[in-house]
């Protein structure tokens, strides 16, 4: 074989996820839509606010050699300022109380990215040389094993607690050594939809710091962030570079406004972070070395224009709760979910796998967990319409009803 | 130092092009902007074609869910499709003639990118290994480097001929070996504005042919094409995969629909590759490493919409001839540009960098050759107005005087 082993191997190897979506298209166009209730993906059902179709249509009336032209590498200040001011607003007291005023992002904090997948890479890329360790908290979306083994990193997995899925923190002390760079925290999380509380993330900033004071080599947070604001019941998500000065936001807007296909994020790196200026180039550096020239021009400007935008949530939480009150009723076991559009799942048996296949053979078709990480679990995505999630009940109640 | 050397370098070192783009734009706003002379970027100056904005438009009435969603890694079927069938309308008579009708493309032998930068480092990624060789023809695009390093493979730079800047074929027979991989060709070429000849192409095939066939490793050839339309006098671009099997096609709309900021271009895997089904799914792994989940969704369709579309480039044709009468009555002596929107400028003495700093007292804002692997030459872009050009004459003049 002459050409690159990893690359054929990522690209030969479908993700669990991406299979089980396949299989469910195709299962779809045999038997007819409403008879397959396909839980696997996580591609927004609610449509992009209409604010962003009338941005687009301002922004085409624009002289057109303006308006798609190359931007700086690290995005157009002006659109870069409006992000800053808008972090400002809705997380500087966070911020301030613990580190002053200056720690207020400012436009030259942030990069432009083509969406979270490259935040992640970017960052890994200026942060990882070969034999650091990246942490990981399982179960984790898979893809960051993927990113951080081709950043020559070597990803370590720490389970979080086995009821609650919040932070382990002892596990984490115990995963921590000298090679450790990195810790990549998703909260709300994929795939449980738990937040993590404030409290364990002071507590974790805590640990972090004692080990960077201890050993002398810094531990960075990287906080993927793309479901900040789909919370459900109030939950409160903390803005970590409020809690912790080493952290890097890694941001997207494809699930708060609907636009995963467009590839449209951010950098963060937090003011005060320990060599804040050196890695704001080396981001620049990695994002120069991977072929990211610049985020699509059209949709940074978009994003000014949506920065404040919130997202109506009101049809995720419907569904939420029609999951909840339904599978609750027929006796299944979940976590309740504070944020994302996932809710995770005790499979009625200690394989997953075997589980999803009875749950398949009734057209249901949720995520087994060991694609994340973590046995006996498996991940219900209700990014749908209601109507799947009612539809879907008389088959959950018959695979409940086969294991009694 | 605790964070990646390499990205901090790269991001810490601005691209020569850069800085003396910088450095032309404060002048600007010192002076007035019809006092400096910047030919230093490659930023199209002729607008995109309206038919962009009203595909935009119309697309934008598309349901927003469907619109801005993710679309496969590879891109949309529909999409592929259309630019499989424009390339075979094209170029079939090339690649049949030489190699039957199962070489025309197909849909799944393109994978769509973020433009040709993410072409080349997800191309890169899917060849690579480290210890490999890639050879470049100097003068050549300084990404390349930055690309084929991150890679892990070696650049290994090829003169061009130093008269013709065509290929030097006994040049690229030298630096061939063992370790050699791929070879980057670059025509319509940046930063010399010349087409490599159907000639010359073809005994570059006949070389890596017999190379690989006497070594047993297949060489690769990427075509770097953006400028491919871009072309005057009727200059002739061969298509490579009709002269050599294995030929890897980065191609990106950049420049031939003016949309350098929407990073929107693809990879084609020549049906005839050796281990096409392989390289295939190495690109399609090499995308999901670097953190490319898929190329913008709106612009795939836009492109689908536009496929055909021939740029206008009578503005720039129109600014070559300015260009060539003006500088050729002053005695200064240059290649004629087939292509691109480039003119390569011998320098008034051998030292490119000291040329250079007489220009810019002069107000003028050449690139210097240095920076492209070659010494003694300045590139002059001539994608800006007429104006520029018609108002730079003088100062011409006069730095042709000073050196009398």
């Amino acid at each position: 074989m002459s050409i690159n082993e990893q690359s054929l191997a990522y690209g030969s190897s479908k993700s669990r996820i991406r299979e089980i979506a396949a299989y469910g298209a195709a299962r779809k166009a045999e038997i007819g839509v409403d008879k397959v209730f396909d839980f696997s993906l996580g591609n927004p059902s609610i449509p992009a606010p209409d604010d962003v179709r009338k941005s687009i249509e301002r922004l085409v009336a624009m002289p057109a050699a303006k308006l798609h032209s190359y931007t700086p590498a690290s995005g157009l200040p002006e659109v870069r300022a409006s992000i800053a001011q808008s972090i400002n607003k809705r997380f500087a007291v966070e911020s301030t109380e613990l580190y002053g005023s200056d720690s207020l992002a400012e436009a030259n904090d942030l990069y432009m990215t083509c969406g979270a997948a490259a935040s992640i890479t970017i960052t890994l890329g200026a942060l990882c040389n070969p034999g650091d360790e990246v942490m990981v908290v399982a179960p984790y979306f898979p893809e960051y094993r993927v990113w951080i083994e081709s950043s020559q990193a070597t990803c370590v997995e720490v389970m979080a607690d086995s009821s609650s899925f919040q932070l382990d923190i002892a596990a984490l002390r115990s995963a921590l050594n000298e090679n450790t760079k990195a810790l990549i925290i998703n909260s709300p999380n994929n795939p449980t939809g738990v937040v993590y509380s404030r409290e364990s993330l002071v507590e974790l900033a805590a640990l972090l710091t004692e080990h960077s004071e201890k050993t002398g080599n810094t531990v960075y947070l990287i906080a993927d962030e793309p479901y900040r604001e789909l919370v459900y019941g109030g939950a409160e998500v903390p803005w970590l570079p409020g809690i912790y000065a080493n952290t890097i936001v890694c941001y997207s807007y494809s699930k708060s406004l609907s636009l995963p296909g467009e590839r449209i994020g951010w950098v963060l790196v937090s003011p005060r972070c320990a060599e804040h200026d050196q890695l704001v180039a080396a981001v620049a550096g990695a994002g120069r070395k991977l072929g990211f020239v610049c985020a699509p021009a059209l949709f940074q400007r978009v994003i000014a224009d949506c920065v404040d935008l919130e997202p109506n949530v009101e049809a995720y939480e419907h569904n939420r709760q029609l999951l909840m009150e339904g599978l609750g009723k027929l006796g299944y076991e979940f976590v309740e979910p504070q944020g994302a559009f996932y809710l995770w799942m005790k499979a009625l048996e200690p394989d997953a796998d075997a589980f999803f296949e009875k749950a398949r053979e009734l057209e249901l078709l949720p995520v087994p967990s060991d694609s994340f990480g973590c046995p006996g679990w498996v991940r219900i995505g209700y990014c749908v319409d209601a109507q799947t999630i009612e539809g879907s009940m008389d088959a959950w109640a018959q695979l409940m009803e086969s294991y009694r």
